[in-house]
């Protein structure tokens, strides 16, 4: 496929580039982490050994280690919103892994700027919706993995030292064969229910108990126009939101109202409160916008 | 005014001699984080990002993520705490910011030795407190925040992007002019009830169940100088401790002690225990110091 | 002792040999930190100031700020995962540390590949029993330590910097004698109760709900092998797990089994859930293999 040859050379130009500049040693390669592995436990600290003792000039990010277990949509959203800001040239390891041990394989993304390593179960379904041009590998070069090899953990067995030796330049066909049927799902999309109702569902909580939806402006471009129509949002059972506020501050003392956040989704949220408690929702919550409610 | 104009020159002069040594590059400049954001989003991991497509050099050290959420005077306390451990020239971000996307500013502060990026809340107060010479910007240079500009995460647009560029070395008075109205308040001090009490307040728990109190050895010398006279300390509506111990391992089993803790501050702990399980007092919780109790 | 100053030499070697390849600054020397501090607190940033303010070239790895506070076994089970991972002259600060501010010793282990830095109270048991050549030394001097020191925070004024001044390649015979009388236990390792039985224990509950023992494939080989004899392994009161599974996603739904883990310790699991929740068995309980058991 001429698309993909060309992403590879594409990425192959800027190796060179990078190479010929001899910012190689300043500018180190990055490797971001992004994994439901917690914190309380050895393992993040593990795979950033096996990281630094085949690739000691990385440099190593933690997205987050937060990812919900077992959850790869909740995954797939936490890099999709987080790998864009990263210089050209990341690594970015994305290990939610329920399969790990099974047959499921390990994968290579070359991005438009970027590369991943994943398992191929949907958790980079994403990103593939946001590159232009993508070309995904699956990774069977046995020899770049740590011996012996466990069924549990190849976050530390296979994707970190996968990851390594991409940071130090070893081209992704090498670690094996171009695939074409990567598993991919799409993100839950809102759906209208009549002319003023839109539906969509709350995707996430945040820190601070913001209830992400999963419906953006381009959804009901209405909502965030100025002077918006008489709308109504209703939350769960029966929490409503009758507002949208510019910016957290705006709220009043425990008042819910919506806002566009820095995903750039539709949050519920409250000032200097969260949501969540306030509200009585949480993740899957329904939540509709109703356009000329009263 | 010459006290300011001062200060930036030292810090010019600072910059000036790193980079005739030529150390910018084996000596990096760190970047730490204090932040109220949790690590269980994307939020920590996505400013990462953007401070490195900046500043690629930057060595990013957490201080803590985990202030309380919207807490001002928990973010000062942290970023007090910490910050001149770090070598100089360190910058310090510190992002506590119920204002985010409200008129309150953005700010820099030129300190003695290093450099803080905040919103201007009052979260710096403690520094302020601190620092021998000190200048304020506030930041108006629109041209080094990320486009577009959220209204809600003000860590990623401004605040990462004036970090980076700080960290490269241009010059704070390029991010705009100073400002000598820069909100400030003062900790909680404690206060004489009367000759013999003095009464403070429990300013916070770690990790251990420590509760940190705003009172230092200065506040009531008698209580840490050797042979104290007889006392107690009231903690919230009923606890008493009678024994200040030079350690932890001090105490006896399920005995509260007095401790002067590596914060400064007399501490209420208990040997391999949580004096705030223990004696079910915790932040905001009153505790007096009575001399010549029995 | 013969012994020990081969290994002294041994690493001298290691560091003569890399300051002659001159890369000491491509390939800095990285100190990682196992603490039971937390993330909630100011101490693990403060102690990365320390180390950076003394070796601005280091690269500083958590591994984990979660062991259980005061849990010196947790501790030591948690470095002994993860110390033989990282490169070679890696220096490893483990500070699980109840007795801070007596006499307990600061000491310096140098094993065959690493550095240790910790308090002897048998936090470093795993390693002894790991590495084959090794040293300790008691940290006596003082010139290295923080001024003023405080009692109750030796990460910060003992342990960091002379982690930092290890990086720097002080060698470790400048900072004490060695000594021969340090704190050492081991794990507490399975029983047989009868020729059928082995009994054990749970060690810790991973991230994941998983109930990690300190049964290992060496203490009942058959369980392991293929075709293994009709067993039952009881956890607690009454759970009984009949099947071993060689990866997690063979388990059916909230079916609860055995598995060999990455820590290469018998794990009892459940598919894509908390074995922890489901058996209701946590850290300490006890767990029987019953060979022939029908």
């Amino acid at each position: 496929m001429n698309l993909c040859l060309d992403v590879q050379s594409n990425y192959a130009r800027y190796l060179q580039v990078k190479a010929r500049q001899g910012n190689r040693l300043s500018q180190p390669v990055i490797i971001t982490l992004t994994t439901d592995f917690g914190l309380n436990d050895h393992f993040v600290g593990v795979m950033k050994g096996v990281l630094l003792a085949s690739a000691p000039d990385a440099q190593i990010v933690d997205i987050s280690h937060a990812v919900q277990p077992f959850d790869i949509l909740d995954g797939a959203l936490t890099i999709s919103q987080a790998y864009s800001y990263f210089p050209s040239g990341t690594v970015h390891m994305v290990i939610v892994d329920p399969g790990v041990g099974t047959a499921r394989r390990p994968i290579i993304l070359t991005g438009d700027r970027h590369l991943f390593v994943a398992p191929d179960n949907g958790v980079l379904s994403l990103v593939y919706a946001r590159e232009e041009r993508l070309s995904v590998r699956h990774v069977t070069a046995e020899h770049y993995f740590l011996q012996p090899r466990s069924n549990t953990f190849h976050g530390r067995d296979i994707f970190s030292p996968v990851a390594a030796y991409l940071a130090k330049g070893v081209d992704p066909e090498r670690f094996g064969e171009e695939v074409t049927d990567y598993v991919r799902f799409g993100v839950p999309r809102p759906k209208p229910v009549d002319e003023q109702t839109l539906r969509g569902v709350v995707l996430k909580v945040d820190r601070f108990g913001n209830l992400i939806t999963n419906i953006t402006p381009a959804d009901v471009p209405k909502l965030f126009a100025p002077g918006p129509p008489s709308f109504k949002i209703v939350i769960g059972a029966k929490a409503e939101v009758k507002r949208i506020c510019a910016n957290y501050a705006e709220g009043g003392p425990g008042e819910a109202f919506g806002i566009l956040g820095s995903m750039g989704f539709l949050e519920i949220a409250t000032n200097r409160g969260s949501a969540f408690q306030l509200l009585g929702a949480g993740k899957g919550s329904e939540v509709s916008v109703v356009l000329g409610a009263k």
